[in-house]
């Protein structure tokens, strides 16, 4: 451990408390973006923000900034966070461990009495994980001007509510201003993968993101009842969409471990057991880090697409979202967190993240880094998500003298 | 055509009438049981039966009677009809032209003024389809004691609304005795299969139902991150149940034209793009008129979900509901409409019936028949569910004899 160390048990304590907002029974959270659960936990964070002396602002797509001032006035604050809004069902960890690892590094300079040159910001972005509002990252990508704030507050919910009304009801819609410089930004956060574990390191570099993925695909055929219509006479396109997940995962596990491929959610109309549908919809959605790789399972999975429709005579059309492309992050600041990591003893690991992150929206932005920790067997948007305290000190000492080096540096 | 003949073009008018209630734009039909379209097409019949002088009454489950009285007190009535809910979408002749059918052989016999000795009975039977509440054949099953009144009116659609609150809203909760005795029971239909245009033939003669099953599948994984999570990891129970219903699909073609085996709706949790889901339901459904190659095909099945689930360490269990065992129909009534059929110069063929019906229902309460005419294709439940209008006329045509010498019958 060095010298100046953040309080361990202190971050896993709030951690785990913060956790008890949207608790599920076997030990994850459901806390949607803007949900009252959210907005609890929001007010939680306040809460603590203030405690810790810093400076609480509400931008208008939501975020919170909980800022402490620098020495040297003018100078564009550091800024560090990532989210507490969790998927349905989710874990304790994934974005959680990110804000609070940034409040507690704050706490652990006015432990010491340490003053630095730029302020230091600790964010919490809205709606990173785009499980109820589309799209995710939406704080990030809106305070970057990636994101128009109208469209973003014009984006609805299952339900009909937009997020501006939902903004609205828990009382986050504020007026700090968006789009300010920043000097940088780093985000702590657990793997959501397994090269950490697999390895025995302990300390992620993070050089950047790697290519995503999502299609959505359409499956039309004809309503027909269920049981009396002769096999031959069907047009069920639930029995082309299940030929096509077949071949799409075994795409994704063809080129595992270091692409991945897979389908998470179908819908179907008019989905009554009695009466074979005449629409399936389900969304593909895949990683890898190269580009190329990435377009040959892509026409892979439009072959096998092509091929069933064929066979079948079931239409079936895929819709590609253009590809999130890899992002590279700060090659500097991944120097010097891997040099700060070294220096306090821990093993690291150079790689991509195959998630979305906030980070991702403010590499553009302003230099960028993110630090990974090791997460239990790669499991996250999970209950079962978790990770070691002594893995998440690890990280939040990284964390801590990379923002001190950085805030603090000559110039 | 028979010297006593009905108006094909009032059937035919008042067929297509009564599809506007509910009316979708490819010419199917939204009529959900009990739904406010249903109340507004129970208004219409119910103007109908009262034009043609029918006594109407509407018993405890919202059956509707339209009574024409016998000439000999005490006799017990024949009925006819079918039911007039449809699927979503559905057809404009599924259930629909039983009850018309049944309607205009009344007006013909009053046009002809033809007495018969025992009363019939127009019926329309409340919630046939089974697609808002569960069971189907509810009306006709609680009229005959087969489903308990209490509990058919517990029964809540997918927003909560109880049959009996459905029945309240839309006004058509009567106090009509159940449990009657009835005569005899004739339901004309459309046949939901392609046998009769395939032959060639017109009337089908039906001898009771094959075997129907249904069985509900749950597979059973773990969340986790769509993307990042390596695939290794993966525990995706939506590439379980994909493999599966493609088993099963494979099943029922390996099983036709005999049999049929499908699958037609799912849900999975919780069905975000990103997050693997961690439980899956499906339902599968099939029919054979062998009640051992039924089992055969469900014992493949379980066969293949074990296979999968083994391979993939995937839960997946398989409720069977019991098997909807054949019905046998009355040889007596189906030699009967036969005969007719026959002098009335229409071509003719016996079969069973795959779909159900409210008259596998009323086939252990009195001696019951149903008349088949020719189904485009096969298809049904479906907007483009569709049949010729001298075919209907050739069938009802048919039922008015069949009903004639039944209600008029010696002894």
């Amino acid at each position: 451990m060095p010298r100046l160390a953040i309080d361990p048990d202190r971050l896993w304590s709030d951690t785990l408390t913060l956790a008890q907002i949207g608790a599920l029974p076997a030990g994850g959270c459901d806390r949607l973006a803007l949900t009252e659960a959210d907005g609890a936990a929001r007010s939680l964070l306040r809460y603590w923000f203030e405690q810790a002396g810093l400076a609480v602002s509400i931008d208008p797509i939501g975020n919170i900034f909980g800022r402490r001032e620098g020495t040297e006035p003018g100078l564009a604050p550091v800024f560090v966070g990532s989210h507490i809004d969790t998927q349905s069902p989710g874990g304790k960890f994934d974005g959680v461990l990110g804000v609070l690892a940034g409040l507690e590094c704050l706490r652990t300079l006015d432990r010491a009495g340490i003053a630095t040159r730029h302020p230091i910001e600790v964010v919490n972005w809205t709606n990173e994980e785009g499980a109820r509002f589309a799209p995710g990252l939406m704080g990030s990508a809106v305070f970057t001007g990636q994101l128009d704030l109208a469209t973003a507050h014009a984006s609805r919910d299952p339900a009909g509510i937009s997020v501006a009304q939902a903004l609205a009801q828990i009382r986050q819609l504020g007026d700090a201003p968006m789009g300010r410089p920043v000097d940088s930004y780093f985000e702590l956060h657990i793997e959501q993968g397994d090269r950490l574990q697999q390895a025995g390191r302990t300390i992620g570099v993070v050089e950047g993101s790697e290519h995503n993925c999502f299609a959505d695909v359409t499956c039309l055929g004809d309503n027909a009842h269920a049981q009396a219509t002769p096999m031959g006479q069907r047009r069920n396109p639930l029995a082309a969409a299940a030929e096509l997940i077949t071949a799409i995962e075994a795409i994704g596990h063809r080129n595992a471990p270091v692409g991945s491929m897979g389908v998470a959610s179908l819908r179907l109309w008019p989905n009554n057991r009695i009466n074979i549908p005449h629409r399936v919809v389900f969304t593909y959605s895949g990683t890898h880090p190269d580009s190329v790789a990435m377009g040959a399972m892509r026409r892979e999975i439009t072959a096998a697409a092509a091929e069933i429709s064929r066979r079948t005579g079931i239409a079936i059309e895929v819709e590609a979202s253009p590809d999130r492309p890899a992002v590279d992050f700060d090659p500097g600041l991944a120097d010097l967190v891997e040099g700060i990591a070294g220096e306090q003893g821990f093993s690291t690991m150079r790689l991509r993240s195959r998630a979305g992150h906030d980070a991702i929206r403010m590499a553009p932005w302003c230099p960028t880094q993110m630090i990974f920790i090791p997460c239990k067997d790669g499991i996250s948007h999970s209950e079962y998500e978790d990770c070691r305290q002594d893995d998440a000190a690890a990280g939040s000492n990284v964390l801590l003298h990379a923002l001190l080096a950085r805030a603090n540096r000559a110039g």
